[in-house]
């Protein structure tokens, strides 16, 4: 169902001949019908953002958005003015047309760096688009499935609140350093809710869910999390279950993407308990997610703990304090390390499964943090030498 | 010749028994005649350092070494108290056979964290390096062969100062994300100087080198540099010139660890100009060198500035202050970003060589720094998937 589950929203997916692939649809809309416009946006953090971004940033700045036009095929990052000309012309566009605001309207975009957008095919897509406008179950399915570039399948959630509902699609692709053009995810819900809360609660949301699935808290130069509050269901909803509800369809979309991992073979859920604090077991969760050697010997099924506490071993005592001899590390419920030792052997570890998880306790105090990667894989190596060619 | 280049220096490498593969050389000894016997080490600072670091550390607390052993096929890291003994009883060996102290010997082990080493053969194989030791340039390429782990190739340095000589050999392997008993060092010379000297000398000659061709600053679990001078030419050097020959015998070993980087096809340098100062150019450098993203477009011969751009927007500016619209980066010479955004088509840049070079200008100040590392290839992925097995 992705952004249409929610009532007052319709979507859409054309092919408008950005991207390179000829076959694939390519530009998506997500339209609020209202009563509300309540919206709320999180963004990328890199230096290098995008025109999309610098734009949809600003248009935000009203706590407002009617519609968000997405496209894949091309990042539009990296620019310059022309760039940014070519994201305030696509809004132009479909804010003429909707007849709204120019500053209601968010412009997404994914892709490769550095290069403009085919504007003409832009804005035919965005008339192509309105055309195909529809609240049903294939039109959320058809946007979702316009901005996925090497996703293999489209990203949707729905959730069920008391009297409301929240939809949602992400796209997401390379997941081991997600620097680059990563990640688009629009999130719908028709409850009534203003944008000063939405803001607040897809922060939170954001923090526990897509900033959990990524190896070094980089972002990428397009990265965009939006929050569109449409109030058709007419209802206000419970503070702690929106918020709940909202953690679980970014988690659930985030889950998605590492699922899809370019060419992933096992995904890697790394929990790092008895830390002091909640930063300290994240820090130890990201270290060991970003170890190249650890997501190798994991996609050769091999349950390598050495890998894992040398990782563990780089972060600094002042970061996440704990003696190394108090460590145990677990394995598919294996303890392969005990006391910073070998525990059991490590041939006792089944690694059939596609989700390999990681146990590790810091025996220091009571905080935990969970991070998700990807194994690293000749697949993924092949996709991203040969994206460009 | 490594590390027998130097006068007062013995070396040998026998096959010990120690590596599953018992076709190869395991076990390598260095034997300081003097009559100096200063030393100095740099040690990983991993918290999760294996017993022989344990032990050199504190075997070189009164500054002396008169022999190290060093074997591959066993880290002997996170083995406990049992591990440490194993290490101790080696320098036993090495010492009641040399007739010297034993806090005289150093002791580095390469190879698989988690598991003892088969001590018996250790002891034998150093009974056998002692009988096979030699000065000449063979018993120094013996000695680099049997460091060897998946390096393809011995590396070793020589240098002639003016009356007396540096000589060296390294042992380094995955050098995409050192963490795994990456590095062993021995660097000899035969110039008379103290150990608070050779200390002073050693750590900035691995800041210089060895901490330059690392992806993020992690050293493995029983990385290992030592300097050792027998005094045998008995020339007192000039500081300079001294220093300037141990930083280029270090920066020597360093590049040969790339140029052998598992399975790599490419070697980048990547050089960062025009910052603030030194610690912003490193931090730009290394966020550039630890993008896979990156490391695959560059073995798929693919100079995506992209992958750069959205890598250094990562840099925090309080860490590194830039302007993103004043940045350019050459790839081998050809200006493919100018002012943040598209210069000369890619198309234009050859990268058939081996090497290639990747200069930033930061154009913010006048302060520069240089990271070397490799591309990303399915031979790693198939290296480290299958390392175990």
């Amino acid at each position: 169902m992705s952004v249409t589950f929610a009532q007052g929203f319709s979507a859409a997916g054309v092919n408008a001949g950005i991207s390179a692939n000829t076959e694939k649809s390519d530009l998506a809309m997500v339209v609020n019908y209202g009563p509300s416009d309540a919206a709320a946006g999180v963004f990328t953090s890199n230096r290098f953002c995008a025109a999309p971004v610098q734009w949809s940033r600003k248009a935000l700045m009203n706590g407002r958005i009617k519609a968000v036009v997405l496209n894949s095929g091309g990042a539009n990052a990296c620019t310059g003015q022309a760039g940014f000309e070519q994201s305030e012309t696509t809004a132009v566009k479909a804010a003429h047309s909707l007849n709204v605001d120019v500053n209601d309207i968010a412009v997404c975009s994914t892709g490769l760096i550095g290069e403009l957008l085919p504007i003409e095919n832009v804005l035919r897509g965005v008339d192509a688009a309105l055309l195909a406008l529809n609240d049903d179950e294939q039109a959320g399915l058809d946007a979702a499935m316009a901005i996925m570039t090497t996703d293999t399948k489209p990203k949707t959630a729905r959730l069920q609140g008391r009297g409301y509902r929240v939809g949602g699609m992400v796209k997401g692709s390379g997941m081991i350093a997600p620097q680059l053009a990563t990640m688009l995810c629009v999130v719908t819900t028709d409850a009534v809710v203003d944008s000063e809360q939405l803001q607040k609660v897809l922060e939170l949301a954001v923090n526990k869910s897509f900033n959990r699935i990524d190896v070094d808290g980089c972002m990428s130069t397009n990265d965009t999390v939006l929050l569109l509050a449409s109030g058709a269901s007419g209802v206000t909803p419970d503070d702690d279950e929106f918020t709940e509800l909202i953690v679980r369809a970014c988690s659930d979309l985030a889950r998605q993407i590492v699922g899809d991992g370019e060419g992933s073979s096992h995904d890697i859920k790394i929990t790092v308990s008895g830390a002091e604090n909640e930063k300290a077991a994240l820090a130890c969760a990201r270290a060991v997610a970003g170890s190249n050697l650890l997501k190798c010997a994991i996609s050769g099924n091999d349950p390598n703990w050495g890998r894992i506490v040398s990782s563990l071993g780089t972060v600094p005592s002042h970061v996440a304090d704990f003696d190394p001899c108090e460590v145990t590390v677990d394995i598919n419920s294996v303890r392969v390390c005990a006391h910073g030792g070998a525990g059991i052997d490590r041939s006792e570890v089944n690694m059939d499964e596609r989700q390999v998880d990681i146990d590790i306790d810091l025996n220091r105090g009571n905080a935990g943090s969970t991070v998700w990667t990807n194994d690293l894989t000749h697949e993924y190596v092949h996709i991203n030498a040969d994206y460009e060619s």
